[in-house]
């Protein structure tokens, strides 16, 4: 069963079985956003994804599904290419399309004005570095890394406080935007229990590309001090610290919670060194631009290259888990 | 008084003499659309505008506006930069922000999801260039003009055709967009009643640009079959066609009229041939690109300056009139 299938498969079901009917009765119009969005077309997928399933579960309460209209909102921040994303929206959409800019740290929409919230691996995105781990006199100072996985553990803590802030600032504003009864369906790449944080697939990536601009610095091509001072606003949660999170806010319950084991097995990308480092280069070129600026670019990822591929064991033994979630809005 | 603080004072004045209190009353979230948003600032001010007005109306009303939340929609054709609109987004803004990319000739938000409509000086671009003006073989083929004010009564008929069909199109997705009794507050650049087409001010502007064109044709700079089948999308109406074409869509009764003979006049940039060279080929440069390439525009842009020179006196006699508009969604 291939990750696509898995996920749509997850939205069919949750959709069918969780999604309450006087939501499709209390308005004509059923909204959706989308966080994270980036600039398609994987954000398409799940839109159509989710509206079909919308309509059959219409369809088989007995209502017309005629009547029922659908917006998307996709949202991603400020910088994200929305030019981009919006010369590529399907031309046969099924709904009115609308973009957001804006962290989804805070507030993106009027009170109890979505339906059903989604979001496909961009929760592990952090709304920043911790600032204590950019205090170069402070504990948490991450010298010669990038990354916190392999850092001290003032570093993994401070990942970790920062993590539950904006989990908390996260579930508080979508609580105040979805309609009583909506649905929240996440896709979180997280770490499995047991698995330590730098034994957690995408962390052991981020860690290789770090020890590349360590290299660099070594040979003078990077300022040390630029390493020093950058680091990577991701963070891989635990399942346990997923409960909490929403135990915390108290607004949600969890109606369905499914781990993905096997999603990144079955990437493709993660057998071809080469193909990894273009792929992550794409995702981190604008975050690298801003600290070290274009020129040590194409040496970085040439090394990063040949670096993964040497350590191709160590990564293919990296452990990962996509936690696939749903969450439904209590009652005020 | 200048064009600014007339339309600011046109907008409050509509919106506190106009809008239902039902409709502040029917929702928590007062939706507005802006169409033709371009990439701001002007957006950014009317929805300002908008909202303080709203705000006091909702105050005068004896309600607490604390609890009214604003959504703005920000609408232009998808070439649009949505990312420079989105990256000057007032970061004080007391509103939702969202980007809708698509024609506003046709449907671009559910049913009666929006409360207040907004567009300024974006209506008289029309759809597309019509059909006939484009048939080569046809009478209303276009030879040696981009424009129809200047040109033959079967081209102006084939615009004049356009824009009856347009504002058909624009008028009947707006009814299904918009509340019962929900406002639309426009601002149509528009030909001054007993002018010909060739003496509107900003029809001089286009045919003395097209004049140009055809000069570089002669020496041979420009391929004078590409000005022959380039066409500017822009059609001023009467007020007359305007009225005609919201008594023919019926679903809108006109609140208000206004016309403003002098916004043009206190413009200065009717005044400086240099500024308004500049001024216009930033907002043609777009579709003259597409049409002639890149190579010609410094050349085409430097002799328009100085034809605007030379024909400073015609250019200052030209007549002009915006029409300020307030239209009320009837009940159905």
């Amino acid at each position: 069963r291939g990750a696509v299938a898995a996920a749509k498969e997850f939205i069919s079901k949750a959709i069918e079985e969780k999604l309450d009917t006087e939501i499709l009765l209390s308005s004509k119009t059923f909204r959706i956003a989308d966080l994270g969005c980036a600039v398609g077309p994987n954000s398409f997928f799940s839109a159509e994804n989710i509206i079909e399933a919308v309509q059959l579960k219409y369809k088989s309460q007995g209502l017309n599904s005629q009547t029922l209209e659908f917006q998307v909102f996709f949202n991603d921040i400020t910088a994200n290419d929305f030019n981009k994303l919006f010369r590529s929206l399907p031309s046969n959409r099924q709904y009115y399309a609308a973009g957001v800019p804006g962290s989804f740290y805070g507030r993106l929409f009027p009170n109890a004005s979505i339906n059903l919230f989604h979001s496909a691996f961009a929760i592990p995105w952090m709304s920043q570095v911790p600032k204590t781990v950019m205090d170069r006199n402070g504990p948490a100072w991450n010298k010669g890394r990038i990354f916190y996985s392999d850092a001290s553990d003032e570093v993994v803590s401070a990942y970790e406080a920062q993590n539950a802030e904006d989990m908390e600032r996260f579930l508080h504003a979508r609580a105040q935007e979805i309609v009583s009864g909506g649905l929240m369906v996440f896709f979180i790449p997280g770490r499995p229990d047991g698995t330590p944080h730098s034994h957690t697939l995408p962390n052991l990536i981020y860690q290789i590309l770090g020890s590349c601009l360590m290299d660099l610095a070594r040979k003078g091509v990077v300022d040390e001090e630029k390493v020093n001072s950058f680091n990577i606003p991701n963070y891989l949660m635990s399942s346990k610290e997923l409960e909490n999170a929403v135990e915390q806010n108290g607004c949600f319950s969890i109606e369905r919670r499914e781990n993905l084991d096997h999603f990144f097995a079955h990437d493709t990308v993660y057998k071809s060194p080469q193909l990894l480092a273009s792929q992550i280069r794409a995702s981190l070129e604008g975050l690298f631009k801003q600290q070290f600026g274009d020129e040590i670019l194409d040496e970085l990822f040439e090394l990063y290259g040949k670096k993964l591929e040497e350590q191709q064991s160590m990564v293919e033994s990296g452990k990962a888990v996509v936690f696939l979630l749903v969450l439904r809005r209590l009652a005020n």
